[in-house]
């Protein structure tokens, strides 16, 4: 993985407060695309008994994930803007760790489009739900 | 407010560790309508250069919101369950407190549509986001 | 009505072929705000069966109607083009004349968002469907 | 292609109004996926100076391929009602026909997802739009 990338996923895992109260960490990163991982804790339980992760957790994963997959595409002088986001709930998320793929579908002159996959740690081929991410983009000169 | 209100109140705000640990509390509720507080944070941060709230707690306050108004109809026999939610940022939540109101604007035999704003404490004329939450609910005969 | 909006309308009905081939009508338009009425035609119909106009139709009207209200704040130099929409379906479309109301949300200098609602021209009170509609705005210097 | 498939190519190009009107036709159709293409007509343009299509036809036709895609799961008796629908517009629509591609992503016991895409024909390789349905069904018992 290269420096980049290093810059990238640091910045990520450390320099936002509510990826740290999160938990969250970065599998891989390469341009238009992400995934990350989000360590299972107790706190994410909702619905104890049906044994659920609280949807918002999934909300907020998507959320997560779909910025940083969109950041593989930018330097820290560009401007980004969440213009909406969207989830499609399909199986109820288990008490474990969540993987989140991130994949750049559309990146316009000033939108972006990333659809987003998160699946639980122990059964990756099972979609747990989808997500969709829009964002305003605006790139900035460098040098 | 009556007590089965209260009764919404105590399980909104204690029952769940997901709201206990984001520090959701319940303004008001009453039957289609949910008001909460989600205090703020400084785990919230998300952009520090920009001084804005991370995003995903904008979108997982929609998330408990909805579900909160949904449940002023439903008993605690009654299924629910998130088919999808959105929302729509419409400008940077500030570092303070949010509030959210939720109207259910739809009520079907097995669906369901709330509607949820999002604002900032001290600007209740200014929304900040605009969500909403579709489910699935299924009525179970009480008595 | 002023002249502004004559022109507005001029323009929606009778310049967009797709519109004059729907039969789309402005009744009202104001900085902010459009009411379409989309008069009954046979090919509107979905399913017989159930007596209900094909949900195309519905998710049509909303990007008219979200469109016609967003031009009520631009001139014919600036640029828009729509990023998303969405639509709730709540209740069957009858077969008689539509009426649609969109109204600005959210007026950004790069983004806007409209909220569009949609009912049957016998039954104002009852909503048939939600729609929003998310744009890319440009104003262009006039002069 | 078996006799299933023809009765239902046969539904869905010629027993709904609506679809004889945009004149939508099915190229494929097999358990879970539909094709459909929709050939172009004057009447489809929206703004003449861009020489793009309307945006509503192509939300139409994520609206019919969606439901095409999930009838190949269903018989003539089940129940399915569309719940909401959205569309990411990527790229202007050209002046040709469009394709359109649907897949059901979810089928649950009351809840179905269908992912569908849209394309020009002559640049298959180019998406102009993904859209997302969302549906309730009920199978009913057949016998």
């Amino acid at each position: 993985m290269n420096d980049i990338h290093h810059d990238l996923i640091s910045f990520v895992e450390d320099s936002i407060p509510m990826h740290r109260w999160l938990g969250v960490k970065v599998v891989e990163a390469r341009p238009g695309f992400a995934k990350l991982r989000l360590p299972f804790r107790d706190e994410f339980r909702g619905n104890e008994e049906r044994g659920a992760m609280h949807g918002g957790v999934v909300s907020v994963l998507v959320d997560v994930c779909g910025a940083v997959a969109l950041w593989t595409h930018f330097g820290p002088k560009d401007k980004t803007a969440t213009v909406d986001m969207r989830v499609d709930y399909q199986r109820p998320a288990p008490f474990e760790d969540l993987l989140a793929e991130g994949e750049v579908r559309m990146m316009g002159n000033h939108i972006a489009n990333v659809h987003v996959r998160v699946f639980a740690a122990s059964m990756p081929e099972t979609q747990l739900a989808e997500g969709r991410c829009v964002y305003y983009v605006k790139r900035v000169e460098q040098g």
